[in-house]
């Protein structure tokens, strides 16, 4: 596996555009276009909040129904989520439209939205749009980067990335993109996040590793909380690549979802480094745990602890507002044996030992605490399984985007 | 059941005070001590958090052991939470001091701590303070006011009230005073809320009568979504008012229990509306809800959802997240049937009807979000039942006060 400079048109046979349909303030790129003419397996996993936008129940049924996918249309500026019936139907409008341009069947376009919620779609400037879009397919770098600036919101800076690998001796590729800075607090996934691959796979096993993979990336970050009404994470696979098909559980598999995990986990990262906001990545790993599901949920909950987050802001290594997040946490651990280092590129400090402050320097963890990157590394001291989580820190500027956010 | 001017002291036989003794900041009260000659039955209920402030510890075992309870030593500045072993031999050390000056045991005294969690107390200054604390004991208005002060943290105003009532021609009080408003997200009770009353009620009728209360009270509210490791709410009885004892569930028993939820209430809502940065009280209430437990989780969502406070700081009625908040709650709801209402002192106006938007003023919305208590109002047509929740918006002043708070 080797990481390379690239986007969701790296894989053999994708291309996308993006164009500036007017949703959103003039002359800003708000819609996106993706696109294989050869059919592509699909899987995806969406939001478990109860309110689902339009978008992810149109596209989580074309994926249940087992139809081939071919585009994927994307608009910011307008979630479509609590839209009704007439919501709903601006989904098959819109995949209707791309499908006819496209000499597909409307069951192959998935639609995906994200921006403010309870607003109807523009469908005139969306159709316009699509036209627009068709046109402008392309395969190169640009457009793929393109397309993943035009589905920013409040995010600062786009999310891509790329991996190369072999599969019985063809060259293969897995690529993503995403989107995602606030009400980000995925349960099934997160925002919105595309990943295209021109291996081979069966339906079953692109589900089964996305599965898989988005319990340990998208699902272990949080930036506010707030698990939003669209999350949805896509991955198409065309198979252009030209391997024999992934149809079980194997080395290729693995190799499959070893490449997955760290497209996604990139993603996921970027996300949470680019919360609204944040001045820094917080890195929360939970080690010597009992099992699997008691670090992560250690983890999620300092990630997702205000008062934490604040800390980290103030470069605070107020490390009572982290054993306070763990013990409500739900989980049981002894308090007693915890150890507790804060480590970032300015150094490494350990700050408790078996619970007890440590008499470390403030000098020097305010230091390791103002980097850019932060990572929090918690020994529980009960056994052998670890899990690391992944926010930001709670600063002015989260309260003024989000007071400010409509107007 | 009357409501008046009044502290702690204001029930027979309460007397309390107050002194600065060097914990925090010079000259700033940070111990009080509030003491009835007449030994009360008492009652507790405690946070959940598994990691428990050695206070909290102390009293939980003395109130189960069924001691009744003499006096209560409060300091601010250090939490004594995360202290091990040491941390737990100063509740003792601080009991005895107080134990040995009020001619009592120790096993009659309590004690509670609120501040920076994984500091030692600095038991010469806690020792002296106790000295200082006796003769300063007075029963009057401003003694209690002293006490209500000299227990706050990052609180900007006092939290004091006070009922009289009647049981069986006995005239009768109780009163409370409260501190909180950072690390509150009550699961057993708040941060630290001492109530007293002069009615004669058994111990085990007081606790039932507490622990029912503190549902609907203190565990409705939210200022950070971070459960403190120091809740503490502790009721104490002394009998002076000469009603007959209550010992079962009987009309008395009612009165009583309608009384202390009305100072539970009203402490609640005083630190939800001073919680750390806060610019105004939001108060959510659900009805027509299925059951209690649904209204409860929905309520708790909303109040404590990171974007819709944030929204609420800028007077935007940005329902989408309000909704958002609702689905990711774990609760079953149609969302095709919510009606929601924002309520002020500026109007009411409703935003939502089935679902969907009613096409309200934005500018009367603004107008009526720019209150110091607003009242999501959401009405889910499914059935009898209905909770509310109090918390607050989130402000820059609440990042600031936690990126800041231990320089």
């Amino acid at each position: 596996m080797k990481k390379t400079d690239g986007g969701v048109t790296l894989p053999s046979g994708f291309t996308a555009s993006a164009f500036a349909a007017g949703i959103k303030k003039a002359g800003r790129n708000d819609m996106a276009l993706l696109y294989s003419k050869t059919p592509c397996h699909a899987a995806g996993t969406f939001t478990s909040n109860l309110v689902k936008a339009a978008p992810v129940i149109w596209d989580r049924d074309l994926i249940q129904e087992g139809n081939d996918i071919n585009a994927v249309v994307v608009n910011s500026g307008v979630a479509n989520a609590c839209t009704g019936q007439e919501g709903c139907g601006y989904c098959k409008d819109t995949a209707e439209a791309a499908a006819g341009l496209l000499g597909v069947s409307y069951k192959n376009v998935l639609v995906a939205s994200t921006g403010v919620i309870g607003r109807q779609l523009p469908m005139d400037k969306i159709t316009e749009g699509v036209k627009s879009l068709v046109p402008l397919l392309a395969d190169g770098r640009q457009a793929a980067n393109d397309a993943a600036c035009a589905i920013m919101t409040t995010d600062t800076v786009s999310k891509e990335t790329a991996y190369t690998f072999t599969l019985d001796g063809k060259e293969c590729a897995i690529a993503g993109m995403s989107k995602g800075s606030g009400m980000i607090n995925p349960k099934m996934c997160t925002m919105l996040a595309f990943i295209t691959t021109d291996a081979a796979i069966s339906r079953e096993m692109l589900q089964t590793a996305l599965s898989e993979v988005v319990e340990d990336t998208f699902n272990m970050i949080s930036v506010d909380g707030d698990t939003s009404t669209n999350d949805t994470c896509v991955v198409l696979a065309n198979g252009l690549a030209g391997n024999t098909e992934i149809t079980e559980k194997n080395e290729d598999y693995d190799t499959f979802k070893e490449v997955l995990f760290a497209v996604s986990k990139d993603l996921a990262m970027m996300m949470a480094a680019d919360g609204e906001g944040a001045s820094c990545l917080f890195e929360v790993t939970v080690k010597g745990a009992e099992n699997v599901k008691q670090a992560k949920n250690l983890a999620m909950s300092v990630i997702s602890s205000n008062l934490t987050k604040a800390a980290i802001f103030g470069h605070d290594a107020n490390w009572g507002r982290i054993i306070c997040a763990m013990g409500y946490s739900g989980e049981i651990f002894d308090p007693d044996k915890v150890d507790l280092t804060f480590i970032s590129e300015a150094g490494s400090l350990q700050i408790l030992e078996n619970g007890l402050d440590t008499g470390y320097s403030e000098e020097l963890a305010t230091k390791i605490l103002s980097e850019k990157k932060i990572t929090a590394l918690i020994d529980l001291k009960q056994g052998g399984c670890e899990a690391t989580a992944w926010g930001c820190d709670l600063t002015f500027k989260y309260v003024s985007i989000n007071a400010d956010y409509r107007s």
